[in-house]
Order: structure tokens, then C-alpha cells, then sequence
């Protein structure tokens, strides 16, 4: 078994590493990572560019690439041209802080599995639920290995992504597993105006998560009260209960739209 | 009313320029619109930069910003704080190229519409299907109009977001509107290899699209067919349907796959 890892936070972080000695006893690892954090980058790929792929020697691996570019360039470019033969599962992380709700969206973690399942491999986003740059990895990192063997062993299904979040929780205090649909992330203050020494505007991102009531199958709620969560993502966008009410309008109401009264 | 109007193809891009003159008939307009060319940033956010905001006079607008981020940075500020108003709809376009398939997901233009319905309003995404610099924007900023009006009447819902794509014909040739679903998108030959000076090896984005067999109610078929396609898009990327197959599985199952045998 072949795993392609790759995470957002840097080819140097510690939650990727943790990763690949646990990941390394059950499939032969490539790292093809970015070479700098990439918070934030969402879906977002090197278009106008030349994307640059170095080489790098990573114990317990068999091959790894650092790539000047993003998350989604990784695994493209992974999939596609660097490594040799064909994988079997794209695994991003441990990502360092959680990715929950409409944040998704946002994650670089995330979209670069979600890239994975467009290539047409199963794959998993991992994310622990803290920003301690010293936090202890070693549990969601077994944990992330479990799920990888149930994976690649059919008892879980290969033909999607999971974004999968752990609390920051000594292990026997986690309650257990929940399979969860996506919360709502929303945020206040988001913006910080300040100004440069010549006197003009400009902004920070920042803000605060807001408090809000969430549902108890989400998976915002599943990780504030000390389960791991597990949420099935699928890619088909398309809205298909207002395709059937649009069928409805009628060919003089189109007709106008398209060409004007 | 009033429309916050974004796009990634950066301020000073024609498509954009064509919506203005037909928009400000109907609404008033604010721009909020990258400084340069954001195509393929997705869903990406400026995290640990400041970002700029330059106000700047375009004829026939309320008030405009230039902005030194991506599609999503400028719906996000221009709602949080630059539009001093409350707006009723986000429009992000008129794009130079289609956005269709799984294509949206790399689209700033199609994300930028995105981050407007999480910020709670509705929006519309409109490409045009050319990269010809020099296309006649004129009928798609029309017709983007007609579909704006339908939109602030509510004679379309506006709790959801649509992504337009129009093919590039002259107007009495365009067949019809078609509702549609989001296709597959495949590229061959994705990363050309090159070697710079020094003799280190690189990649260029590129490929060409397959040719792959579209369902007829896709919005890829519609545009090839001569066809404006309309697509509404949700942003629940929950698989619901996998949730229900899990809650299958075993306490002993899911209690192995926490704590390990």
C-alpha cells in the first residue's frame, strides 16, 4: 500500500511527521508537501507560475518533494508527475488547529484531500483542535493510523473524503467516535483597521470564533464535548432541489430572461 | 438596492467594466475588486497579511475599492467593512473563461459568489466562455442585468447561489437557458517539466481538457450546445447518506478503532 501525505502547514511541521511514524508501519509513505505554511489557501492553485519541486531526504519515507506552491498544487502535482507508482490513499495533516464547519472551505488541509478525491483516490484531512505548537501529536496520529488500515482494508468506504478533527484531550478522556455533518463557523470583529506609517488604511484578519447554538450531530459540537469527529464530504455542489422548481418556469418567462421584453 | 460587484480577473478587466453599465440601471453598485488577477485562487483568505484597500473612482459607481487580496478577501471586507450600506446581492464576473464542473472549486470568480452566501446574501456568478481579450462582453452584462432583476423581484430565490456561464455567440444564436447540474471537468498532460539554468527541474501548470463524454443536463454539455447554463449551487458538503450507512457500525468496531486493539 502507497500513501501520498501532504498537510498545509509546511513540509517542517510537527503534526506531518508524527504522521509518517505512525502511517510507515502499515504502507510505504511519499511526502509531497508545501515548503512554507499555507493557512488559508483553500482550493487555491498555482496558475500563472512555475511550481518548483525539490527533492528532500525524510527518514522513514520513501520519497519526499518540498513544492513551492500550495496544498492542491502538492497533491496535483504528486499524483500526476512526482511520485512513481500508483497510490492508494491521499492523507493531509495532522493539521495544527481544527477545521470545522464552513471552514472547510477555507482549509488548506482539507481541499488538498478534497483534490485527492478529484484524482480519484480515497482520502482524509486530519486536524487537532489546538494551535500549541508544542501540543502531543502521538494520539491523533495512532488514531489517524487505525482509520488509515480500516480504510485501506474496505471496512470503511474508499470512495470519500473524511474530515476528521480531534480534541486536544488526554486519550482516556476522549468519549469516543461521532460521525458528523459540518457546523457553522461564524466569526466577529473579523477585520482589525490600522494604519501604515503614510497614513493609509489597511486591515488584519482576525476576529473570534462566535458562540453559537450548534447541533448535536455537528461536528463543531462533537469536538467542543470531547469526541472525535468524522464527517463524510462529498464534491457534487449542485443544488438539485432548485433544479426541479426551475423546471417549472415557464418558456415566455425564460424567453424574456434571456432576450429582454 | 444595491449590489457589491467583485471579480478575479482584477479591477481593471473589461468583464467587469460591461457589468457596471448595465447593473447601475437597476441598482447601485459597489465595487470591491482585486488589484490584480486572482484566476485559480479558489476559496483561498489572506491570513497572515494585511490587506490594502484603495478607494478608487469609476464612473458610474457608488464607491469602489481596489484591493490587495483575492476574490474572497474582498466580498469578505467589502461586507464587513468597506460598503458603508447594507447590500442585497453579491455578483462576481463577468469572468474571462467558463467556470464549469468541478472547475468551480478552483474558481475565485465562482468562490467569490460562494463567500457572499456564507456572509448571508444572495449571489451570482457569471463567466463568459472565451479568452479572447477582445470578446463583446455586451449581451452577457445584459442578460446578467435581466437575471439580477429576477433575483432582487424574487421571481428567482435569493437564498442560494448561481453560477452563469454564457457560451460566446452572437445573441440570436444562444438556444436557450438551461438549469443545470455541475459536469466533470478532466485535463490530460496536467504538468509540462522543465529544467531552469541551473539544471533544477520545474512544473508548468497546463493540459488541455478532455473530451470526455457530458451528460446532457450538464452545464458543460449547455455551454458546448449553445446554451446559457444556470447552475444553483449549495454549500452543504455533507454526505448524509454515508452518515447513515456508519451509524451501522459496531460500539466494539468504532471503541477498536479509538483505543486500538
Amino acid at each position: 500500500m502507497r500513501i501520498l501525505l501532504t498537510n498545509d502547514d509546511g513540509i517542517n511541521a510537527r503534526g506531518l511527521h508524527s504522521l509518517i511514524n505512525e502511517l510507515n508501519t502499515i504502507a510505504e509513505i511519499y511526502v509531497v508537501a508545501p515548503r512554507s505554511e499555507q493557512s488559508g489557501t483553500g482550493h487555491s492553485i498555482t496558475v500563472f507560475d512555475p511550481i518548483k519541486a525539490i527533492e528532500t531526504k525524510i527518514p522513514g519515507i520513501k520519497k519526499g518533494w518540498l513544492v513551492g506552491g500550495t496544498p492542491v498544487d502538492c497533491v496535483k502535482l504528486g499524483t500526476k508527475r512526482l511520485v512513481p507508482e500508483p497510490i492508494d490513499l491521499v492523507v493531509s495533516g495532522i493539521n495544527h488547529g481544527s477545521n470545522l464547519g464552513t471552514d472547510v472551505l477555507y482549509s488548506g488541509t482539507v481541499s488538498a484531500a478534497t483534490e485527492g478525491v478529484i484524482m480519484g483516490y480515497p482520502a482524509i484531512a486530519v486536524s487537532l483542535d489546538t494551535f500549541d505548537a508544542s501540543a502531543d501529536f502521538s494520539f491523533a496520529a495512532g488514531f489517524t493510523r487505525r482509520l488509515v488500515a480500516a480504510i485501506l482494508q474496505e471496512s470503511m468506504p474508499r470512495t470519500t473524503l473524511f474530515n476528521v478533527n480531534l480534541p486536544l484531550l488526554p486519550p482516556e478522556q476522549i468519549k469516543g467516535i461521532r460521525m458528523t455533518k459540518l457546523g457553522t463557523r461564524n466569526y466577529d470583529n473579523l477585520f482589525e483597521e490600522r494604519r501604515d506609517p503614510r497614513g493609509n488604511i489597511y486591515y488584519w484578519l482576525g476576529g473570534g470564533v462566535l458562540n453559537e447554538e450548534q447541533d448535536e450531530d455537528s461536528d463543531v459540537y462533537a469536538v467542543e464535548h470531547g469526541y472525535i469527529s468524522i464527517t463524510p464530504i462529498h464534491l457534487d455542489l449542485t443544488h438539485y432541489g432548485l433544479i426541479k422548481k426551475f423546471s417549472k418556469l415557464s418558456d415566455e418567462y425564460l424567453n424574456n430572461l434571456l432576450r429582454g421584453e
